[in-house]
C-alpha cells in the first residue's frame, strides 16, 4: 500500500505500535537512523505484539542512503506546520507506493529537510492552538485516510467481509495520472 | 465533534493517549466502568501529556448509567467482526455528535451489547488474516476519516491555515438527513 518512513523515531513502543499498523494494513516501514532505541528491545517488540517478527523493517543508515536504496517514487513529508490537510479531499492525494515521512516524536522532521519539499508537505488538521498527536495515532490516522483515498479512487477494493485485498489494482493505479501539482510541485524528491 | 467512548478500557497509556486525540480534535471522552486503571494513573497522565488535566473526561460507572446520563443521539459500535467500513463511502455516515464506542484492548465489546445494535457496527478494514490494531491508533483513525467526512459534507470547515473550527455549522448538520439505514435499523438504541 504505502511505504511508512520514520526519521529518527526515539520511542520504542511508538515504533512497535507502527510495525503493528503496517501489517495489519499492508504497509512496509522503514527506519531511518540514528534511532533512540535498538528495534530488537522488549519495549519495541512489545508494541509490534507478534506483528513485529513479520514485519521486517528496513533500516537505512542515513536519509542519504535511503534514498539511493529505495529510490522513493514519491515522497510526502508530515509537519504540524505544513498547511496542505489530508483531510476534506474529494480527489485522491495519496497514491499507492507513496512514501509518508515522519520525524522524531519531541522535534518532528529536520528544518532543512522540509525546507526542500515546501510543496511535499502535508499534516492532519487539529484544533486552533493544539499542535500535536502522539506519533504511532497519527501515522495510523493518514494510513487510513490514505487507504479511503485508494478505495474511493477505485484503486484498491475490499473482500465481502470487508477485508483489504493485497494486491493492488496496478493498471488502474498506472492509468490514473498523479494529483495536480501545486507551483513549484518537482515530482519525485 | 464526536463522543469517544470507551468500554471498560484496560491500559492507562492508550486512554492517555486517546485523551491526548480527543483535545486536538474537539471531541470528547467517556470511560464506563469497570477501568483496569486509575485515570489518576501516572501512565495515563503521562500518555495523555499536558492533554490530560484539560480534557475532563466523563465516567460512567455503567453501560447503562451512560446511556441515561447522555442520552447519545446516536451510536456506532466499533468490532473488528463487523463487515460495515469506515473507508472507501462517497457520502458521510458519522455525523456532529455521534458517539463512537470501542471496547477492551483484549476482548472488544460484549458480544451482547453488539448483538443488540446489529445495524451500527463498524469497523476499519485490514488485510485478510489481520485482526488487530493498537485501541489508541484505531480511535485516531476513526476520529479522522470522521473528520474527513463532515469536512468533505461541508459540516466542518478549516481555517486559512488548515485548523479546525471548533464550532459546528449546526444548522447545516440538522439539514442533512441521516445516512439511509440498513433493515432494522432502530436509530437511537
Amino acid at each position: 500500500m504505502f511505504n511508512i518512513v520514520l526519521h529518527e523515531p526515539e520511542i520504542p513502543n511508538n515504533t512497535g505500535n507502527i510495525g503493528r499498523t503496517c501489517v495489519a494494513t499492508g504497509c512496509s516501514l522503514h527506519l531511518i537512523h540514528p534511532l533512540g532505541f535498538d528495534t530488537s528491545e522488549k519495549a519495541c517488540r512489545r508494541a509490534g505484539l507478534d506483528y513485529w517478527p513479520r514485519l521486517k523493517p528496513r533500516e537505512h543508515p542515513s536519509w542519504e542512503t535511503y534514498l539511493t536504496t529505495e529510490r522513493p517514487a514519491r515522497l510526502w513529508f508530515f509537519s504540524t506546520h505544513a498547511s496542505r490537510p489530508l483531510t476534506g479531499l474529494t480527489s485522491p492525494l495519496l497514491m499507492p507506493g507513496d512514501s509518508l515521512v515522519f520525524g522524531r516524536e519531541t522535534r518532528g522532521l529536520p528544518p532543512a529537510l522540509l525546507a526542500a519539499h515546501p510543496h511535499q508537505q502535508v499534516m492532519l488538521p487539529m484544533i486552533a492552538g493544539e499542535r500535536s498527536l502522539n506519533l504511532a495515532t497519527a501515522v495510523c490516522a493518514v494510513i487510513y485516510l490514505g487507504l479511503d483515498h485508494l478505495q474511493r479512487a477505485g484503486l484498491i477494493s475490499l473482500t465481502p467481509d470487508g477485508r483489504l485485498h493485497p494486491p493492488l489494482n496496478a493498471d488502474a493505479a498506472a492509468a490514473l495520472s498523479p494529483p495536480p501539482p501545486r507551483s513549484g510541485y518537482t515530482g519525485t524528491t
